[in-house]
């Protein structure tokens, strides 16, 4: 039977991400700079086996039977704790829900609150996943631009007061403060209060997408969580377990108000009735035995070393004209060509003559602004990838350039 | 700052589930019939317990990275292997998606197909969580009664053809063929022939959800799978691992032509990327040694056993006048009292007052339709709390009824 006239109108608006198509191009030979996957070795996995066994050992009945919607009562308690080293996680009217990473989070956090033709904000460029996820509820999406420090005040601003104008209804401002992806960059201290002013002198909701903040390998001191400068309840938290544990739990958390997150609740209810008990009961022993919090500086090593290895290899091989992002925290760096350059099409170059991949730039913006950046990851290649890797993207930017030149 | 005015108009069509509202009445002295959970004697928890080590041990890195979003190759693989054994999963244009619980399977299939004001079509009563992920894309839901033997093929038509005639545009059938929950009726073999039938000369889709289909403990033999008859590929089959292993894993799946998955797959990847890939390795490992199988029949007993206790507590203390289903399959007793009475009243009465608690029937009917029934489930509670909470309940009805005498 023919299948497409049944589809609703908004499954026309869902696009397989370039990321995970790009994935079914790499072969054994190709080095990839286009995932976003930690260091397996970074995993504890010694402690998740011990951890495993032991809940399944006591508490298997509860482990493996359904659960509540809002999260297993020992993970939330040991996040709140947790967070509490971030500055945050101690406010009495707020609550704590566990998702499916934070990906469901964003899912969500897009069908609780936006309806066709909402306006939201974004950084620009910013996180593709997030745009994938709010995208299916039709909001029209208004990115602003960032320099080294962040979001860009006035324009955010500008925006804001051009959509009140127009009689647009703005539902959040989205922003990755903290090693942002793509750009890597971090937020500085002073664009986060004035971002906070920004949102109460407009009373507009906040969502800080924090999946690096507990991994920051700067030397300088981390900002302020905008949650933590939050006197308002308009700041809604999320981060996950993929970067401080492991992806392939699963598990990611919003913390916000209870009204916010009794919304939440209620939407993931009929989504998937609750995320996976075992993960989760995995995860608070994680928590409570100090799993986590030992192997974060673990963690913090292995990304920062393989940064500094990127940044090397970049400035020993790439020519001039290309610039990148020194970042203190996250997964990537963000490297950007001349203008005219179009990184999509030199995508095809790199793998199928150099092979070497990365994450054409275009679709990190909102509405496709900009073509002449790339996303790479240092965190999951290899030492030596990371610099055959990078001498390759020189050679196929070379000979790229050299085939548009004007 | 007000939350309210930021929600959108879907918010307001989510409603929190009786069930799960009914969950927070019921305190330790509270039997209760309410809720729809596997009996936890029913886990295999320690082989579990030792597929959950192998798998760390041996593929630890792969089991806690990021994965596919369609789901881990090895276990779509086993599970077509499993579904072989129920007569389908060989089929060379259809393909698998492995989902958060089935709950997540109803979700995508709603924001992939359902259109605000397109007809759906399920019997009535129906499953509630389905009701609840469909009624988020806002269809018309029309109910078709049902009687003993499932659902009235010609109450279907009739509705169909009004629809038609209506200009609706119908998206599917959803049916619930074996153990319905919530009134645990099984299908016969010559209604599932005829709403095949009826599907084919329509040119309608068929969601068959069979959560219990694999745990059948009839005396009689089991009916084929729509999906096992369905020869155009216009059946969308979907079950879980929640009965057949344990709920705690999150794991359900789908398995229809490739067309359909491939949608289902886009629209999963910014729902929450992808299934716990550490749980789908369990899952995989647990068939491929047969955990499963071998667990089957011990699983089928327990059920049977209960089922019987149940039966006979309601021959020996219900009144005249109040009928009960007698299921071959999944895990309810569908009861039902005389017209007048309104079971979401006597629910009060029932649980303050004889400490025995339901679901009330209402919210099982698309449309609200009938007041006089209630969901029991046997397969939670003890025995002796079958016994005994039947007999409370039969207390509370007598009662009731008095109260309401005309």
């Amino acid at each position: 039977m023919d299948i497409n006239k049944l589809l609703a109108g908004r499954t026309k608006l869902m696009r397989a991400s370039e990321i995970r198509e790009l994935l079914k191009w790499v072969t054994e030979d190709v080095i990839s700079f286009g995932g976003g996957m930690p260091d397996p070795s970074s995993f504890p996995i010694n402690e998740i086996i011990e951890v495993t066994r032991d809940v399944l050992t006591t508490k298997g009945d509860k482990a493996l039977q359904y659960g509540a919607t809002g999260g297993v009562p020992e993970l939330k308690e040991e996040l709140m704790r947790f967070m509490n080293k971030g500055g945050i996680g101690t406010l009495g009217d707020h609550d704590v829900i566990i998702t499916v990473g934070s990906q469901e989070a964003l899912d969500l956090l897009g069908r609780v609150l936006i309806d066709p033709g909402d306006y939201i904000i974004t950084e620009s460029p910013t996180y593709l996943a997030a745009i994938q996820a709010f995208r299916i509820y039709e909001p029209r999406i208004v990115g602003v631009p960032m320099d080294g420090e962040g979001i860009i005040i006035e324009e955010l601003e500008r925006r804001i007061r051009e959509i009140r104008e127009g009689g647009g209804r703005i539902k959040f401002i989205y922003v990755i403060p903290t090693g942002q992806n793509p750009t890597g960059i971090t937020m500085s201290m002073e664009r986060r209060k004035a971002l906070l002013e920004v949102a109460s002198e407009y009373d507009l909701l906040v969502i800080e997408d924090d999946p690096y903040g507990y991994i920051y390998f700067g030397n300088d001191s981390q900002p302020s969580r905008l949650k933590a400068m939050d006197s308002e309840g308009r700041v809604i938290y999320m981060s996950t377990f993929s970067k401080i544990a492991a992806p392939g739990l699963r598990l990611g958390w919003v913390y916000a108000t209870k009204e916010i997150i009794r919304w939440l609740e209620l939407a993931k209810q009929s989504v998937d009735l609750h995320t996976s008990t075992l993960n989760q009961y995995i995860a608070a022993e994680l928590l409570r035995r100090g799993v986590i919090e030992r192997n974060i500086p673990r963690i913090k090593e292995i990304y920062r070393t393989k940064r500094d290895l990127m940044l090397q290899a970049l400035s020993e091989y790439m020519q001039d004209g290309v610039t990148w992002t020194k970042p203190s925290a996250g997964m990537f760096i963000w490297l950007s060509l001349p203008d005219h350059a179009d990184t999509s099409k030199l995508l095809e170059i790199a793998i199928k003559k150099y092979r070497v991949a990365y994450v054409p730039g275009r679709s990190f913006y909102p509405n496709g602004e900009r073509g002449n950046d790339m996303r790479l990851n240092f965190t999951y290649p290899k030492p030596q990838e990371i610099f055959e890797g990078v001498r390759r993207l020189s050679l196929a930017i070379s000979e790229y350039l050299r085939e548009i030149k004007p």
